[in-house]
């Protein structure tokens, strides 16, 4: 039997899906020692839960037990290791596990890392088209001018025939790509590494590499970031990059924070160079409540979570795990593995 | 030779491409004489815009000799036929011509009338598209969080596996079809009429006649009418539709006010039948200031100009009437022909 510990909370109805993939696993779930879920479909859980003396001693030893993991296990990523002995994979509950991977010590082990890459990138899409197409129709005037109730009409913007340049053509790159090739853009897309056959053609008009980020950024109306939280892509968007923006340009971030150096962002800002940006994540999270963001015409703060829509998310994430744990009885190669090099 | 008169405002540039059309055509075209644009390629003018009487002469002269007329002219709708005694073919400046030139005594006369039909269909597919995503996307609520600087994480919609319901399957309802199917959406396209090989057919999960109207919108999670104003659309979304509506359905109106019976919709939004409303048009025009949809929450007012997008239609718009022209002169049959019995 292969021991399977499912460490955040699931639905039942999704623990009965799990259960079902096959008699040659054995299930460990136990729904009062994993985080209550804040909203429908959340794995996180609040942030002064923690399991009682006892709770944690079973939690412990189900945990010494587990040869696969579903997500990581709350209270216990910074000792994984030394907790999970008999631990060969564990498979994520996010899209980008390279940073929690990182803290559980498992980039120098053998222990296999699957992750959620897929699963978000339509609602993350989603967020970064409404944000430009809020932004090219003016929807902050329309709503000025309703709270005044002033007809005023005038003129209207358009995506079409405008550039964006999405940096990072991963899944949610190719997700916003597909989106805004409906909309007529043209989409040039920026990635590490092109290969002749990348898939990545199919969604974008022109590839480039990262090495040309500046060049491209010049000829952007709109840039979207994808991109995961890694050493490399650690404020790739600085000053200078920012500054090497078409001006006038609107920027989204759906990747990670630590993508753009928000200070020069702010600054950017500020003095009109970009128009506008739509934000779902930040360098420190929450966002401190007295950075200047929250304030600023043409920015959307959203506070991280415009992912998290349980109706389809959810469903989706355990598709792919039951999947996984098909492949991993059946010693195929698993969907979705972390590279340790790159963290994505 | 043919006297073409252009009476509404154009610019320079696309003067002179309509000049270069043909030479056997005399443009006849006095930026003197038509309305002031109010904003980039506006063709209607102020409202308080007048002819000088010595203007007015020069301008009824020209009508006078006008075997082609581009756009309905300035002040001489009612009483357009007795003043321009040689005209053959009007071609409109808007989608929708079938009012004004049912205004302008046309319909039974043998002018051929054309419209900008296509033109205006990818700004009005954008304001749809926008709608719908900062609807289930909530960015009213990240908006109020926004201003109180309140990081509240929560659960999200999205388009994806939702159905919409598109009344009028013409170039608007394809343009938000083409759309909303990049975002996975189920597309149920109702038509006036259904032929086997219909177009329409490759932008919609299924077609309906409007005969089942009702029937439709019950499965609806968004609905987008397109219907031009005709005797035939006038309130076929009457109290009745509005409530066959699925309960929680999201309104979107980029057709005609007429379409939709407005108190009606006002009592549905305000019972929250509907959770929403988006609307660039309206049963009378300007909106009046004491009309309750100005200050309903979940409503989008948008002054009927949410097209007007200078950068992309007056480009298209003079394409097509310079393709008009040639096919005229070649004795060819002109694109987008009023039909004068369906209006559209």
């Amino acid at each position: 039997m292969t021991n399977v510990l499912i460490s955040s909370y699931f639905e039942k109805e999704h623990i009965d899906r799990i259960n079902s993939v096959d008699d040659r696993l054995n299930i460990l779930y136990r729904e009062d020692l994993v985080p209550p879920p804040r909203w429908e479909a959340d794995h996180i859980g609040p942030a002064d839960w923690s399991r009682t003396p006892e709770q944690e001693a079973e939690f412990l030893e189900m945990l010494s037990e587990a040869e696969v993991l579903y997500d990581f296990p709350r209270g216990h990523v910074r000792n994984l290791l030394s907790k999970a002995l008999k631990l060969k994979w564990i498979q994520g509950s996010m899209a980008g596990a390279g940073e929690v991977a990182k803290k559980a010590g498992l980039l120098e082990s053998d222990v296999k890392i699957t992750t959620a890459s897929g699963v978000y990138s339509g609602p993350l899409a989603e967020f970064a088209l409404m944000a430009m197409l809020q932004h090219t129709k003016r929807l902050d005037r329309l709503r000025e001018d309703q709270t005044a109730r002033l007809w005023r009409q005038g003129i209207s913007g358009t995506l079409e025939g405008k550039t964006l340049c999405i940096v990072g053509m991963g899944n949610i790159g190719r997700a916003v790509a597909e989106r805004a090739q409906a909309f007529k853009m043209r989409v040039v897309g920026v990635k590490r590494t092109i290969r002749e056959e990348d898939e990545a053609w199919n969604y974008a008009n022109e590839l480039h590499e990262t090495a040309n980020l500046q060049t491209v950024l010049g000829e952007a109306d709109y840039v979207v970031l994808t991109l995961p939280g890694t050493p490399e892509t650690r404020h790739l968007l600085d000053r200078e990059s920012l500054a090497a923006i078409k001006p006038g340009a609107y920027l989204v971030n759906i990747g990670r924070g630590s993508v753009i150096d928000e200070a020069a962002l702010v600054e950017s800002l500020e003095n009109g160079h970009l128009s506008g940006a739509a934000l779902d994540v930040f360098e420190v999270e929450p966002l401190p409540e007295d950075s200047p963001l929250w304030t600023m015409e043409n920015i959307i703060v959203s506070p991280h979570s415009t992912d998290v829509v349980p109706e389809l998310v959810n469903g989706l994430q355990v598709d792919l795990f039951c999947e996984n744990l098909r492949r991993y009885l059946d010693g195929e190669s698993l969907v979705n593995i972390l590279n340790k090099e790159l963290l994505y």
